[in-house]
């Protein structure tokens, strides 16, 4: 594993539980972590459960005993990483955004389909698919259940920027993070929207913001939680991005994806209305899924709120009885059990890098839009 | 209508407004308004529209152009103006609880059985029978849609006494108001459960609790908001009551009625689960009933929330179109509506006032089981 | 009253109601309803309590004993009846929108100017300003409870046209409607935002939909429930209206109106966020308000439920004790209590016909954004 | 750790997961898994990580190299393996409840007070006390934040009992699981509302009810999800137990413990009401806790809901950033965390078994109760 942020203790927590849980076709050693720092490296390789750490990533993924290479870095340094390891023969999990620009991510999809000839696979980490209401969700559109889908309306809200004395994390600075909520949270958005529904976005046109204009330096740049040092720097990425699309299957979609949504943590919010029915998820209220049905009797019809805690749903006999909640990380568990599986099995996992190259090139087109007085912009630029 | 308290603006919009909605067989006009002072009588007419007023209610009630007369009195005058009005030819309808005694309550519904041979009907006012959510679930429940009944959990939680500083009106006493958050809110919550259920709770075990014991003296009588004296007396009725009972048809349930329940303003809740189902109602969200279907595939089995304002539910075509919410007086429409069309059809309104004696026997019989350390007591004194 | 479908029952209510809660300083007289059919105008007077009727609405509006006119009717027929009442000295009442072009909005804004000159009044029927949940939003929002507003979200979301058998009413034609789900129930959104945050839409990119583009034709074009045909017509409205806008003081808004939102029923939503807060409403919950303040201790910061329900709470104090729910029909005896009183005042009531034209140039220029790539629009032509 | 059901699965999760998140002052390790059968045994240390097997508690129990002895087998054998245990100066973790009968609890306190006075510690396994936002409700009432309590209403919902096809498995026999709903779920409610309140229970008065009295015969006793037989038997606990309570600290409460709440699946519920204020938590949305402050101005009193996911919050800051969820088990690591951590500290970890003892006093009063007609009765027998 290359990197050991917030993601480093979350991809972690995957591949330790994942084979307590589920019967895995093999059992994963957590054998390297790598980081620049070796004394911050070793802590937190000590702390989850590494057996050794390196701060050479490039002689790391490449070393015999190394199968699969798990990417946590930030946004900037994907491509390289990513396209070394599929290149010496490593299955690739690479967190998300696949990349900062369209174009890095057209070069990681060039080399894992590379790869993928030689049966060496690359998956891009949204975890939130593996989340049991929406992969449920998926499964509820995929059968038709909810008919002909006309509107979907996707959010990402959270509020941590509301707080002008926020500092200057990388998160903010376009050259490393590539882009604000709109490439950290809104990819997530766009990712599950196309999940659930099974279609694609074709074009968008969309708007970006920044409120808070200005933010404290860090003095240091260890992460979010960094000191603020009193100088003052400028923030260079979007505080929110609100944008609509056009889905290849005829739906219309609304999009946003806000830092700045005041009261709101981590509401991944998705409500997909079809001609049958609709499907509504919230992911400050991950267990349960809104479901409507047209063809109930008309006078019990309305959003039942289901538990997604039943045996008869994804991934769920693995864990409790029904009822007993799951969490944020759970999905990371269901992530390295899905790619040991079709890793094991010889097939390409889900998403591939191609589906993040397709999420970069949304990301791209809205940012694009926004730039050209919210344009109607393709998805694809010679499209 | 004799009395002008909230219930009398309640039932004067009741009467105003059904003919206004509902096609009715007669339209009600409202005559005379009887109060204590002819000043606030008159104020209250000429606020509610009431053409006339009185001072006196013996000769106002058996005025021979008088059809129907409406009691909204505090409790312990109920059963004489019941009496008299039903004795002169008059059709009832009384604000509950019934009476504050079970003995008088039992003088009361002996006289509508006299009455009633004379095609004169008393009718008791248990109003929230009559919010569509309430009556659509006491169908489903009639229906079988949720079997045989095993459990009801029924509440009535409001919080205005945990402010020690609210005065010693007339309902925190037991000469005047009968008992506490018993009588007046429990009386709903066993309305509402019998209902709902179509049983009857034929014996119960109870407590009954009074946190704070004594108060400030009103300065004048009127009412909830009068000012508080420097003075203080005791309370003498309960603040809090809890009991279990046993229905008539097997099921078991779980009764409160508090008024000491902090944050809760006027939360009548309840809970029916059965072999195949469950309904769930709360009246400060009461345009939806929770519907729980077992038959339903079992990934998909949750509590719906039905927004009752489809023209297919109870009452509800008459007022607006789908998704328009009705508020806390509609059930006192309704109650005009259902009371003058039975009336006019020559049959029993419901609840009869034998129905507000079953409730006024429950009501006794906790209170005697709270006398004797909660001790399973028969409703009928002689059962 | 000119008109006497859905809109007319309302409005009768809110006449009918409103002095019998609210002490007014003039008591309205409910004189003559105007329908082209004599017959129906005839019941619907007497079925809503009017003393006469009229077939010819021209003379009604320019009678002596007339002091105020309440326009019903379909959007297209509002500007000549509304000029026509004002140039005739009488105080006008508009259902929204305002009209159906932006043409005929600046010439009855025109003609509200030329009349308040002499202290004729004309007012435009938002009424879901006067919710009292909303409008307690807007008192914390004046009173900088939620500081410095960054982002509105709002969507009205209904679900009746995702039925493909609902035939083309009135509603669903250009040339009586104007435009479909973006003037019908975006219009209030747009009010609504407006109203709470104190701010103005100055420019919009918007984007409309028609899913369902063949409707069967109306046997009788009265209203929404008419019957079907077997002929079918092309609908010209949008079932689907998306836009963002930028407001005069440095908010950023979402928008969305929907009449094929399946599930949601009558869901007029909107969040505020600001620097300090956030405020949050949906019609279907219209007694509670979603009240976050980042000020709270670090541990008890969320959303709170407030019922806006207590004494304190806008109109409230006129209504039921703390914990009764008010309806739907409650905004319109509101309405009718500020008309009253602004006109007896000599005071402009709010909002005015140039508050409706605003939002006339709002919806017009989302139309012409639509028209045109989702470009940027001014909400003024000549911005 | 002897046993490996359900709750053996949720203790190994909480052992291996505490020492990746917190930093404790001893790294568990994950010694010797016990059970009847080797094979199945061996299955479940092989999956939950476990170093051996052995089928011989008494001699694993005991073996030098053991310091921790985790009890997850049904309640019949808690007290002769416990015992056992802290003879051989373990330290002992026992899930609840702490034995099937008072009189067992009473030998297992007794050997507990034996052995801490020796420095060995016994613990019994109530884990939601550590879900955050019950462990931050608790935290709010120990600082008077909703001051003098009043009403405790505590439920533990579920509904798997409502099928009649579910087989007769050793939960629902009382030789081996002592009661039913009482027992296994009752004693939930019961700790959680002490927990909370910081008060104890002196009385009771219960009753307690079956509704489904016979059902088939398991064909193997292996859990709850063994094959049914066609052979039926007698359920001999109870499905419902519903019990008021006084506490020392003057409050009452209300308690209900189904397994016959049809739609409920896992509702732990708790609501205490103060005269400051009120807390509320329901473990099926175990992120938030409600809170009433009577203090916050009139206008704005309403229940918060609190993510209780910020880094204030107890045990969050170990976890993930603000807004992402923690599931069912995460309270398993907790205990865990919190178990080394005094162990290590040379102190008591709470709830000690004196406690367990408490609460099954209390659940010996209830049966006691509902045998004499819901008698109050004391939770000491000699009290």
């Amino acid at each position: 594993m290359v990197g050991h942020g917030f993601m480093g203790a979350a991809h972690s927590q995957g591949w330790r539980v994942a084979p307590r849980f589920f019967d895995l076709p093999a059992r994963p050693e957590m054998a390297v972590l790598v980081g620049r720092n070796p004394d911050t490296a070793a802590a937190a390789a000590e702390k989850w459960g590494w057996a050794e750490t390196s701060t050479d990533w490039r002689s790391a993924v490449t070393r015999d005993d190394i199968d699969v290479v798990d990417i946590v870095t930030p946004g900037h340094s994907h491509a390289e990483i990513a396209i070394a390891a599929l290149d010496a023969g490593k299955h690739v999990l690479c967190e998300k955004p696949l990349a900062n620009t369209a174009e890095e991510a057209e070069q990681m999809a060039a080399a894992a389909a590379r790869a993928a000839a030689n049966g060496i696979f690359a998956m891009v980490g949204f975890t939130y698919r593996r989340v049991p209401a929406a992969t449920f969700a998926r499964d509820l559109v995929a059968a038709g259940t909810i008919g002909e889908i006309r509107q979907v309306r996707a959010a990402y809200l959270q509020d941590w920027l509301v707080d002008p004395t926020v500092p200057l994390a990388w998160r903010l600075q376009k050259d490393l993070a590539g882009s604000g909520a709109l490439g950290d949270i809104g990819a997530h958005a766009i990712d599950l929207a196309e999940f659930i529904t099974g279609q694609r976005l074709t074009s968008v046109s969309g708007v970006m913001e920044t409120f808070v204009t200005e933010r404290p330096l860090l003095a240091s740049s260890s992460g979010l939680s960094g000191t603020a040092s009193a100088e003052r720097g400028a923030v260079t990425v979007d505080d929110v991005a609100l944008f609509t699309g056009r889905f290849d299957g005829g739906a219309l979609g609304s999009f946003e994806a806000s830092r700045m949504s005041t009261g709101r943590k981590n509401a991944l919010r998705i409500e997909v209305a079809g001609s049958l029915g609709a499907v509504s998820f919230d992911l400050e209220d991950l267990n349960a899924l809104g479901y409507y049905d047209r063809a109930a009797p008309a006078d019990r019809q309305g959003f039942t709120r289901v538990q997604v805690t039943e045996p008869e749903h994804p991934y769920i006999s693995a864990w409790w009885p029904a009822g007993h909640l799951l969490g944020y990380e759970h999905g990371f568990t269901h992530q390295a059990r899905d790619f040991v599986e079709a890793i094991m099995a010889g097939s390409q996992p889900k998403p591939s890098f191609a589906d993040g190259l397709h999420v970069q090139q949304v990301l791209a087109a809205v940012e694009r839009s926004a730039a050209t007085g919210s344009a109607w912009t393709p998805t694809l630029e010679n499209a």
